[in-house]
Order: structure tokens, then C-alpha cells, then sequence
């Protein structure tokens, strides 16, 4: 019940098509998700947006499945479906365990929950804490 | 400005003392930050909660930095300025560098968006990422 | 799978006929949707409701499909279903266009990834953006 | 460093006069709170605002003090100082103690965290809590 | 559609069976609904959290519907709907009537409307707000 | 008290201090605000930061005014201080006048409540408002 319609391959111009192959590539699958399909509407913000994800999820100063977990942890947080099991399935064939899944679910639920401990005592910053 | 004193050690009953101990010898610190502080006013709720971060921030599947780190992905996202100082300060004390935090803050914001886009959008989630 | 049963017109008291009256006069269309026959099990917050919508989404400073438009910014923002397709059905009723919406949609993404940017490195507000 | 001035009773007209005096008398104080002032902008906005909060939150169904409870536990879930700080005060004066307090930051801390559990699992509504 | 499989009772260990017994014997019934089932592959969430539910949600300075309500309010906040339809259910079976629920809704909306007033006019918390 | 420092133009390499030239130049200022300074420590963020508003908030299918005042509402809705005060400045620069503001706070506070009251209620989506 997407919004917009999602625009196949076949019917996409020369600029969306670079960005789905663009992606084919990079992820060595044959197929293009939905997501981006219905980005595609406005091409200029597909190829913004998987520049993007492309450039942060990288490996780098960390390692690209706990990029993947910390994904999973904002999209659990902000109640989006389509990224907790888009980036669930990612972080899982990137090799997550189930084991390490729960520990990261008791990780975000623990956060959520002490988040608004601090925040409707309003617990003041511990000079010790400032840099 | 809390909205509740904070309760210090010399003021303590025994089972808050108790727990205050177990925080400073867990840490090796010599000192208990004011969240604490402030749940001290419900001893059970203080003893619950600590014995919860005790148990899962503790090495497990997930490596304990990868943890905090998740924590401050999800404090930032809820904008809870107490935890994102405090857990950023004891996931740089656990080894996170300046480059680290700052690929954590651009998952974060990469997240965020992405969780909009396909909540505004409203796009189904694909049969294959269905586990 | 609504937590309460819709009140149909059939079925109305007096009162919330009168608001379902008024709300299809509005808008000038022949049916009442679903959140208002939810509302409808209280007839005060029916009417307060209704005469809160019909007041701020009227022309004034706004126009009325900017209005529509900052409506669906943030039921996206909020990851509200409901509100973010009834108020795009009403912003491209009343001339919100396909680049529109992928445009809008472009800024509540940056928006959200900024906001925790923002949030979560703590950033202090310049003197000069103070009032 | 409210984003707009703050409207004091002596700067007000007619129209924003009568809401201030209506709030001084229904609470039986004789000041006016900052949110109100800097409502004053828009008097319709004031007007209509105030009329909701003197409705909304009068005995009704359910106890003027668990509604300010509730408005507490929904503050600081959302992290909104101002609305924790008023609604605290204000539900203190109606008598919550420090003990229903902390009993509230537990259950609102609880609900935070299962909320996200339950998001991050996608866990499916059982059919026996279909209404 | 949950990212993990449900453990059934059949299929649990001693572990996570004397977490379902103690549900079905404290509430009364002869079934586990499934958010403790997901929670059930990771055995120590499962009892930290079913042990916190136990404690939090017990009649102690706040009645247990009162507590009730409070997590429906906090799960309407965070968009849950696993969490807002099963604790609706909880809700009433303790006694709250339709009456109760529409006001409960009424109190939620109208805090979440002046929570983004406050936030987004930045209104300063007064001094006789201070505690 | 940000969490990391803010890197000034002197002490910038050359790609941060090319994108501050740039920012100075399209915004037609001297000073380059705080949030820059920050993202500075990660120069390829702060780069595709700035690229992203500088794409996205040009003018396009909508106003760049109409686009800011998008930017405060989400802003708003996250609570996030800095960008509600940032991009309020902005707006007003650009022709937000009072009135427009506070009717912009209006849409807010109202799309904030309904999102909740259709969540809280779990209201379905009518069948025409599907695309």
C-alpha cells in the first residue's frame, strides 16, 4: 500500500537505472529492494540517499555489521518497520546471530527505558561526564 | 534542576548503599553518577535497574563497546541529553575514538532519515527480507 | 482493527450527527472517514477535535496546502499511518504534486538525520540564532 | 530563550486578557504561566488551547490526578521539560507523592522499553487481544 | 511476521517454561501470549523482563489499572501497536470502561499537542515550576 | 557543551575549510554556525551533510521558505533544540512573519495529537484514502 507506485527497471530512465545497477553491484544481488523503488520518483533523492548508505555503511573506523546493528537499534527505536527487517535480514546474512540479536534487542529496550528515567526526573549531566 | 533530590551515600538506607557498592566496585570508580542518585528514591527500582545494566552491558554476544555504543545511538535518537553524555563518556573510556563516534553519529543521522523516507512513503516490506 | 467500533451516521446521537454534518459541509464530500466515527464514541472530543482541525487548517497566514503538507511532515516524523495517508490524500487533493511530495519527503529526511546529528554530539545553540 | 517574547498581562489585549483571567480563576492562582504568555501570540491559539486543557483534564471518567499523570508519563516519554516540570508540580499539588512519582518513571521506563522489545521483533498482536 | 519464531511451550526449556508458569499462575490463565514468547530465545531477557513487569505492574503507591492506563498512554506515545492493543485488553479486563479509554486518548492527545508547542517555541521552564 | 570540539576555519584542513567557503558563499554570511563545526571532525560527513541542504532546501517543486518552516515542524516534533532554533532563524529571514510562526506551532501541536489519538485508537485506514 505503498504511496507511490514503485518503479520497475524496466520502466526507469538512464539515471535511475545507474543507481539500481549501482546497487546490484555493490551488493552482488540480482535484485533491487522496495525502498528504492519508491525513492525513485525523484531520482535526484535515490542517488542522494544511496550515495549515502553506500558511503556510511562502509567498512571504516567500524566494522560494517555493527553499522548494520546500530540500524537496526534506531529503526527498532523509531517504531519503522520496513528498516528493522530490511536491516535485521542485512546484519543477519553479515553474519548476526540470533544470540546477538536478543543481546541487541535488551541493549535498545534497557536505553528506551532509562532514557526516559533520566529524562522525566531530569536528572542533571555529572560535571565527570562533560568533555 | 532534578525533580528529585539526589540522594548521596551518607544519606543512604543499607539496601541503596548496597547497591551504590556494587556500582563503584563493577566500575572500579570511586563515585556514583546522579542517575542513581535520583532512583534512589525507590530502592526496588534502583536495585532492578542496576542489576539490568549490570547484567546487560556485561560481555556477552555483543562485545560490551559495541554496546555502549548502541546505547548512545539510541539515546541520541530519543534526544535524552543524560545518557548521550554519560554513555558516550564511558564508551570513550571503553576504547571509542574520536573517528568511531563520529561514524556512529553518521549511521545515526543516515538511520533517522531513511526510517522517515519509508514511513512517509509507506513502503511494503519485501517478501524476501520476510523471515 | 480499531480498539473501539465505528459509529456509523445510522447510529449517531444527535451530537455527533451535527459534527458529521459539518465535517461533510467542510469538505463538501458525502462520507465521514474512519478516525472521526472512532471519535465519535466521545461526542466532546469529537467536536473538540473537529472544531480544532476545521480552525487550523483553514487559509490564514498558511496557505492551506502548506498546512496540509506540514501535517504529513509530521505524521512521518511521528510514523502515524493513518494521518500520513489521510493527509496526503487531502494534500493531493488540493494540488500537491508527485515532485511535491518526493521534495517534502526529501526534507523531513534530512530534517530527522540532522535533528539527531544535532542531538546526539550535543551541539550548542549559536548566540546569534537566539531571538 | 523562548523562541517568541512572553506576553505579559499588562501588554495583552482584550481577547487574551479574558483567557489569562480564566486561568487564575479556574486554578485559583493569581499568576500566570510562561506557556500561556507565549501562546499570547496567537490568541485564537491560547483560547483554544486553554478551552482543551480546562476540559480535558477536569473530573470526568477518570481522576484529575491520574489525567496529570498521565500527562507526566507522556512529557517524559517525549522528553519535553517544560510539560514534565509543569504537569510534576501540578500533579504534586494535587497530591502525588514521591512514592506514586517513582512508581510512574518505573512504569513509564517499563513501557518504553517493551514498546521497543515489541517494535524491534515485530512481534504479532495475538488474536485474544483483538477487540 | 516476527523476526524469530515463537517458542512454544512444547518446545521450551526448564528455563523458559518456569517463566511461562509463573505468567499463567500470576495472571490467572491457560496461555502465554507472544511477546513473551519472542523474548523467550534469549532466556535471561525473558525473566528480566517478565520479573520487572511482575514487580512494576503490582499494586503498590499507584493502582495496577492506573499503571495500566499509564502504559497505554506511553505505547499510544511510541506508535506500539503490539503493546497499545494488549494493554488496552489488560486495561479493561481490570475494569476500565470506554468512557475511561476515550479520555485516557483525550489526556494523550492533548499532552502530545502542547508537548510540541513547548518544545517548539522553546518556552522556559518557570522558577515556581522548579521543585 | 558539545561532545567534541568545535574546529574553527583557522584551524581547518583544506576539505573542511572548502566546505565553510562554500556554506558562507550560498548563504551569502561571514560565519559558518556551530552544527558545521561540529560534523567538521569527520570531514566526508560535514561534506555530504552540507551537499544534502544544500540540494534539498534549493528552490524546487516547493518554496525554500515553504521547505524551512517543514525543517521546524519536524524539529519541533523531535524536540531538538538546535534545529528548532537554526532553521526558526532561517525561516524568519526568509519572510516567516509571527503569524505565520505561531499558526506553523498550531499545525504542529494539532498533527501531534491526532497522530496519537489514530494510533492510541489503532485506527484503520480508509479504503479511499489508499493510493
Amino acid at each position: 500500500m505503498a504511496l507511490v507506485t514503485l518503479v520497475e527497471y524496466a520502466d526507469a530512465g538512464a539515471e535511475v537505472r545507474a543507481v539500481y545497477d549501482d546497487i546490484m553491484r555493490t551488493r552482488a544481488v540480482d535484485w533491487v529492494n522496495n525502498f528504492w523503488k519508491a525513492l525513485a520518483h525523484d531520482p535526484a533523492l535515490l542517488r542522494r540517499t544511496w550515495e549515502q548508505v553506500k558511503e556510511v555503511m562502509a567498512p571504516g573506523a567500524l566494522d560494517p555489521l555493527v553499522k548494520e546493528m546500530v540500524y537496526v537499534a534506531v529503526s527498532a527505536t523509531n517504531g519503522c518497520e520496513y528498516c528493522t527487517c530490511s536491516h535485521t535480514a542485512s546484519a543477519r546474512k553479515q553474519g548476526m546471530s540470533e544470540a546477538m540479536f536478543m543481546e541487541l534487542m535488551a541493549v535498545v529496550g534497557l536505553a528506551n527505558a532509562t532514557n526516559r528515567l533520566a529524562n522525566g526526573l531530569r536528572v542533571d549531566v555529572d560535571e565527570r561526564f562533560k568533555p
